[in-house]
């Protein structure tokens, strides 16, 4: 009976440390849910450990004291993270996805759950010794690619908006140079959204001169927020002086041909 | 050994399959991984969905022959779906979020991928019945409930764009009346997100009339693709009559009142 009981709840815990990275569970909680000891529960939360590890699927962390508990936290093994990347190269390697303009079509990928809560969990993985308190995107293509990084991390999303919107009550607001185009453009953040202080991790779907990134950091610090990191899905190789110094990409684009229909793009980490 | 060798495969059999709901993965894939018989994999399968189904979080669904495998499907007890709403509805009642001009300030809750995932289950319960092939949103502030919406039912988001962009190749275009704001205004669908014959869920943060929502199903048909439900997380009570006849709303506001500081929203279904 001990037996039957030990495994529903190894099923039970795993799904719903896995389905919540990061968020922090108390034991206590789970001792009522379950009607046994935490030191039951202990011995459970070691053999997911264990199995999760022993698949490269992760792990869990315990946190000592009252304020504790355990989460789960979605890291892989450097050789699976690069797999993830090298598949997602190929993807983006198709020719069919030039479209007039030299442009990549992408967006079918970027609106592809599986596929962004991948890229998510590796933005977690990079940015996790940073600890950002929230992730940062500016509409519209990046949305699915921060929510999914704000997923992993478990922390708020903040999307700052083109423009002034009405319903988001009193905004900060910017005016920024798109690097490539060269226009002028205007971002907004709502002021209960961003607190003063804020650690932000910045993520985005492309870049190419780096001007939205730049101005999402300078919208960031005129809130009093500091941008602790960048990331960015896909970054052109050129030009290769950006407009912020630092980022992290995982796939760099070289080039896109629309004449002879080539596409090379690359794992960047 | 193979108790413990079980428990291993029971957590990380839980992990696969509830991370990606919808997604059917073949027996043999799982054999592969662990190196077991199917006939094993079967009575691990049996005993996840069992401790599932006990404790009310979702059920595996088995589809026999050479196609078939085994899924996660997220269903909950019409219980735990209302202790949900009530749990939403009570956040958007807080008399700070009113706005000056009558708006419910919502984009932290939008944007919160925990809430976010809970209400695109409850649109997978609702909805699956229909069985739909794509979900369809508009930018901006639906995106993440659409996503996790189509995560739960693991098809594709596709999203219009209000105008047109370049970086969407071809694309199909509409002209519609904002319900509330009697605008004209434009939305246009990438031709290659979209196929002719789809079926297709509607999704959407919000409706106050319906125009946006009619939009979406006019630009679909406009694509030869059939509309087979609407969602929305929260409708209004007014206008009674909408530009849309059958929707499903999660939440329904009946007032907001800038004077008196009262907001009325209560779970509708």
């Amino acid at each position: 009976m001990d037996k039957i009981r030990r495994m529903d709840r190894l099923v039970i815990l795993a799904k719903y440390l896995t389905n919540k990275p990061s968020h922090l569970y108390s034991l206590g909680e789970f001792a009522d849910v379950f009607g046994c000891a935490k030191s039951t529960l202990s011995e459970d939360i070691s053999l997911i450990r264990t199995a999760l590890e022993s698949s490269g699927a992760g792990t869990l962390e315990t946190i000592a004291g009252a304020a504790g508990g355990v989460r789960y936290l979605p890291c892989r093994p450097d050789s699976a993270m690069h797999e993830i990347l090298v598949k997602l190269a190929a993807v983006f390697s198709s020719p069919d996805r030039i479209i007039p303009g030299g442009f990549l079509y992408m967006s079918d990928v970027l609106f592809s759950p599986e596929q962004m809560v991948e890229a998510g969990e590796i933005f977690f993985q990079r940015f996790a010794p940073l600890a950002p308190d929230y992730i940062l995107t500016v509409e519209t293509k990046g949305i699915p690619l921060a929510l999914m990084t704000a997923r992993a991390f478990n922390i708020p999303l903040v999307m700052a908006r083109q423009g002034n919107k009405v319903t988001e009550g009193s905004t900060v607001s910017i005016n920024y140079l798109t690097g490539s185009a060269k226009r002028i453009q205007t971002m907004s953040v709502s002021r209960r959204a961003l607190p003063a202080g804020a650690k932000v991790l910045v993520i985005d779907d492309f870049m190419k001169a780096g001007g939205t990134a730049r101005g999402l950091i300078d919208l960031a610090s005129e809130v009093g927020a500091n941008v602790v990191g960048t990331g960015v899905l896909i970054a052109t190789d050129q030009p290769e002086k950006k407009l912020v110094d630092d980022f992290t990409a995982l796939l760099m684009l070289y080039k896109i041909d629309e004449v002879s229909k080539q596409i090379d793009i690359r794992p960047a980490i």
